[in-house]
């Protein structure tokens, strides 16, 4: 709707630290465009986690959104910076597998035009040095080309993805959510059979429920916003009732009639 | 001042997880309102801290503000999404008694107009497939009674409240803040005497002041910034130093002269 | 770029309590500015640590923001509130030292005129009854000279500052950064001498990177994004593994050839 461009900045760099308020400062003094914050608390170092988290929100954001992702960025290390267009959003990320979810990608910029970065930057914090003032000038109307060349090779992800076999499915444990849900890769609209039993260890549940509400004290399944399944308690941890990890295998097989 | 509207955002969500950015992302793509955070540190399913919060900042916005507090909201059960309009503000929440400090409201509509919601939602995640676009609507102009039929009660919270006797005050304590004060619900100036002793437990404090600064290690009772007494100590964490929770009761009495 | 002014906030507030989202309503409330957090996770009372932040990010926020700086302010006790400004940018904080690192200043006035103060505030929260009322006012056009009289001498924090000796340098860990960097006060361009060993109690470590990947699992130094001797470990917490915390001393010597 608004006629401003969007920077949105989603980073591991916590806000007890001045990182972010030295970037947004950068950004700031540079442009117009509103800064908006997606997250900060991304666990240090977690470039899968960010890559989830952004796979999460980007669809709902407005076209024209510069996502500035600060994630495990390696400064000082020959890491790439990278500059990408899908889908009228513009991203600048480390080339580190934190964009693995965008595939495949039109359009791919290795950012390496000193003029764009801050001068007399520091090596060790490319977040306000090189992201910052980069984002400005893209919110300012800079293209892609202006940043560096062109390349065809990215870091990805080596994700294990979830394999939908007609009898059996396996998938992972993705991550713990704030209330305790274990959030799976599984997609419930793939599974290829009705009803089915999940296996997580010793833990077997085949009940699924509409909502995080249930009833009682039993752990059950649940379709969460992503689309993906999820176990879950009502009100309370299921991770921490249920000692579910991150990285734990699940494998899901149609229930006994 | 601004003729923009503003939309305050109050939730359990944190920022660790996407669900937060997810909603901003639905709002900005609809309006060109602006968009605060009032909090998402709100304990998980606390509806009574969530009130309690609420009812400490509305009073400091501006008319116009539309408040969407999404703390416990029950996804895909039968509990309803409600939209309040008091002294030229606005305010979506569940309808579970987060909005209890309002009382009493001249009008209250449940919100179910389908319309206005995110089409294709996941049945889980009503912050961003319903408050967020509802929000978004209202802040463009939509009309409360566009959003679905007038009711007449809603869910409140069976809050205790304290006793203001002629010899005895009894409440209790309602919340420990970031700085370990323990904050009651009873107000000072409804207190009927003049110097007094406050019991919790084995504890009897006797000492007011005026600020938290005080002097020495010991505690003493404090006039906090919504008039309520509060149990403080210098430079410190009073409910830590005296084990002091959420929900203990608190006893007043005048003080032996 | 913006001809709207800019209200920068720092605070030892946290978001879990309504001390931010009331100041924040107080502000909009009386201006169009923008306002922005630069962070609000100080450690409570933490002066020393709020100076260093601001330090670090002023230099990079346009000219015409006013930072908005409260940790520990003392409410209700002699402690005045100070606004000066330098290099085109105003800052309203506590006398307690928070802005010893603006030295010189060129203007200080003791902000005592309670017209620009809330109407009935209470005496325990100056954040929301007295600084964001004001930054609003300056926001709007109010001159320091209307806040208050001019005063020549403020609170100054006692820094141990560190000492570059021709054969030896001293200084102290100043803060733990959220990835375990322990962040010393010693500026690497005044060393004196080319290679050096740091040694912290039995730690002695001589290895510099340019980057905080490195390699490997052991400790190594660096000059972080403020110029500063950091001392670092790859990919972990150089805090936890080799138990250094801030206050600790740290030298530094030319290292034997």
């Amino acid at each position: 709707m608004s006629a401003l461009r969007r920077i949105v900045l989603l980073t591991d760099f916590g806000t007890r630290d001045p990182y972010v308020a030295a970037m947004k400062g950068v950004i700031v003094a540079r442009t117009e465009a509103l800064v908006d914050d997606a997250s900060h608390e991304i666990a240090p170092f977690d470039v899968a986690a960010g890559s989830r988290f952004l796979a999460t929100i980007v669809p709902y954001w407005p076209a024209g959104t510069i996502f500035v992702c600060v994630v495990d960025p390696g400064v000082g290390t020959a890491r790439r910076i990278i500059a990408v267009e899908k889908d009228d959003r513009l991203f600048l990320a480390p080339d580190n597998g934190l964009l693995s979810f965008l595939l495949p990608l039109p359009l791919i910029v290795s950012v390496e035009n000193e003029e764009f970065f801050l001068p007399d930057g520091s090596n060790t914090f490319h977040g306000r040095d090189r992201f910052a003032p980069v984002a400005a000038a893209l919110a300012n109307g800079a293209s892609l080309s202006d940043l560096g060349p062109v390349i065809e090779e990215i870091v990805l992800l080596g994700s294990e993805v979830p394999v939908y076999g007609p009898e059996r499915v396996t998938g992972t444990i993705v991550a713990i959510d704030r209330f305790g849900n274990a959030i799976t890769d599984v997609e419930r609209a793939r599974i290829p059979f009705g009803s089915f039993v999940l296996r997580a260890g010793l833990l077997a549940i085949e009940r699924l429920e509409s909502n995080y509400d249930g009833e009682g004290l039993d752990p059950f399944l649940i379709v969460g916003s992503t689309g993906h399944i999820e176990i879950s308690i009502a009100r309370g941890s299921a991770a921490e009732t249920l000692r579910l990890r991150t990285g734990q295998d699940v494998e899901i097989r149609p229930r006994a009639v």
